[in-house]
């Protein structure tokens, strides 16, 4: 790259953040969608009268875009760019932006002492809570609206890849470890009505997991609940399980908290038994807007959610999964599902 | 570009105070001037050890700064790539990221409301002003460090090319409008023995241009102070001058503002009298870098500064000078100095 691109890249970052609440505001105020069923374009005046903005308004807007290449202008028609044209319909980018807003953006100004305190410094903009779980369920609507699509978003789609991945081991048992809703325990009964499964997790989302299972009767005798905080040193994970299954359950960790609860399962795990973790890895993505995506979502952890935990590579799982005395027997990437990797680990022979 | 590359693109965007936070955080914490030092890079451990930061922290930085194209990644060890240099070396560069992140970064959250209200909605998240110009001199120090760097930035260096400009009109008395802190008196004093100045500016500005300027012994008696509120729609100003002097002075106002504080000009000018007209404007710059920052600098305006003004491009101010029944007879680009314009600006003969 010449030095005259690097400079104006630089430039770029050093005014990003005008970049992007231009573009969330002309999102917000429709001024995306309106450029986007208008073809050949809106000048100025017709934005601002069609919105009901000022001129200068959708002028400080508009120029910003363009500069951002976001919008492009002909004449004195203003179109939406590539980059424009995903910003306003593509659903990954859009959910994303909405995260960012809501969730991130006022929280993300707090980077450097998240950092240097190691804990999410950054949550004290949306609440008063040492983590986000303690506040997910009371977030204001639109906060949780947003959260929850971004959540949703990356999660959706890869248990069906995963069900078939998983019973080609015939399990009589399955341990799932962090349950969260009991969606997993729902899929994987209902997939094969022989199997039984334990949930383990925290007291207040076995409520919620035991709610959404009790009301299907076909499968509420093969559930059972044992509340369990994975990170209490005292904390155990009885024997009986044929597979372990954990799905972006350690993302929400630090390196060392997950070797600590691989130790626990090893400690009272059969040795044909097998552990699968999905996780959606940085280093497995099919697009490089995926890794973006995850990357930043690390920061995420670190400003606004807990302070510790991050996307990790499969390279980085593996070696805890190595280090814990485990062997990675397979890597499965899910193809259907653009995200999601699961990995098979044994004890060593 | 390429769907691909737009996409990714667009994911640049919709997570860009990630990664403005990022190189915000690395370069307070000196981890960009560490890895400027270091040509062969630094792995995170070594860069956690230098910087007494945990490796957690390490990683999602230099995570997010990789993605984002700001360091390089050989076998473990980081470096800066060119986009790394030039937001740690420079001097623009810096002065944009502190800026926005001292001043602008909270502030840009209200954007949506600026626009829609037509006020500066984002100057509450640093102080209970109207505008940003009642609360500068009583900023916190950090912020106003940044304030003034960033407006010196792009004002200093202009002068010299711009006297030899209106001194080749030999003016006798010359009306310096918008006089800030007397820079210009005091240059255009000191430049030509001969010639007086009228200062034209709002109460509280007159006060620190003429303590600045009864400093210098040699050229007090040829200035003189006159209280004037340029928005005051009865407010006016005299005859006498061959020269109306406005440096970065017009970009205050809206479009409806510039063209009455023109038509007040106009109304007792001397019909050969000459209007200079100082502006950084848009579509003048050298480097899209600059051009970039001027945009951006608009969207302050709008949410921080007093809600209604921007940087214009010269084709607008022209636009704005002929409605205003005046000719824009040259315009002069300063070469040694990267972004000023002076339009020269006549009665109609």
């Amino acid at each position: 790259m010449k030095a005259l691109n690097s400079l104006y890249e630089a430039q770029k970052i050093a005014f990003s953040p005008f970049v992007f609440q231009t573009v969330y505001t002309m999102s917000s105020l429709g001024i995306m969608d309106e450029l986007y069923e208008e073809r050949d374009g809106l000048t100025i005046e017709e934005i601002a009268k069609r919105k009901n903005i000022s001129e200068y308004g959708v002028r400080v807007l508009v120029e910003m875009a363009k500069a951002a290449d976001v919008l492009e202008l002909i004449d004195d028609k203003y179109t939406l760019s590539k980059i424009g044209y995903f910003l306003t319909r593509d659903e990954m980018t859009k959910v994303n932006m909405m995260f960012t807003q809501d969730i991130c953006y006022k929280g993300l100004f707090h980077l450097k002492e998240s950092i240097l305190n190691g804990k999410p410094e950054g949550l004290k903009e949306i609440g008063p809570w040492k983590t986000i779980y303690e506040g997910l369920s009371i977030l204001p609507e639109q906060l949780k609206k947003s959260w929850f699509e971004f959540d949703h978003h990356y999660s959706d789609n890869s248990f069906g890849e995963a069900l078939k991945i998983i019973f080609s081991h015939h399990p009589k048992h399955i341990y799932d470890i962090g349950g969260n809703t009991g969606k997993w325990a729902i899929a994987s009964t209902q997939h094969d009505p022989d199997v039984r499964v334990s949930i383990f997790d925290l007291g207040v989302q076995l409520k919620v997991a035991k709610a959404n299972i009790e009301a299907i009767p076909e499968i509420r005798d093969r559930v059972d609940y044992n509340e369990r905080d994975m990170l209490d040193p005292n904390s155990e994970i009885p024997a009986g399980a044929d597979v372990y299954w954990m799905s972006q359950f350690l993302d929400c960790f630090s390196e060392k908290e997950i070797e600590a609860i691989l130790l626990k399962i090893k400690k009272n795990m059969k040795p044909d038994a097998t552990i699968f973790i999905m996780e959606t890895f940085i280093d497995d993505q099919r697009f490089p807007a995926a890794e973006f995506s995850l990357i930043a979502t690390s920061l995420y952890f670190t400003a606004l959610a807990n302070g510790n935990s991050k996307m990790y590579s499969s390279t980085a799982m593996k070696y805890i999964v190595e280090k814990a005395g485990f062997e990675t027997v397979q890597e499965h990437r899910l193809h259907m599902d653009r995200f999601h990797t699961i990995l098979e680990v044994k004890l060593p022979k």
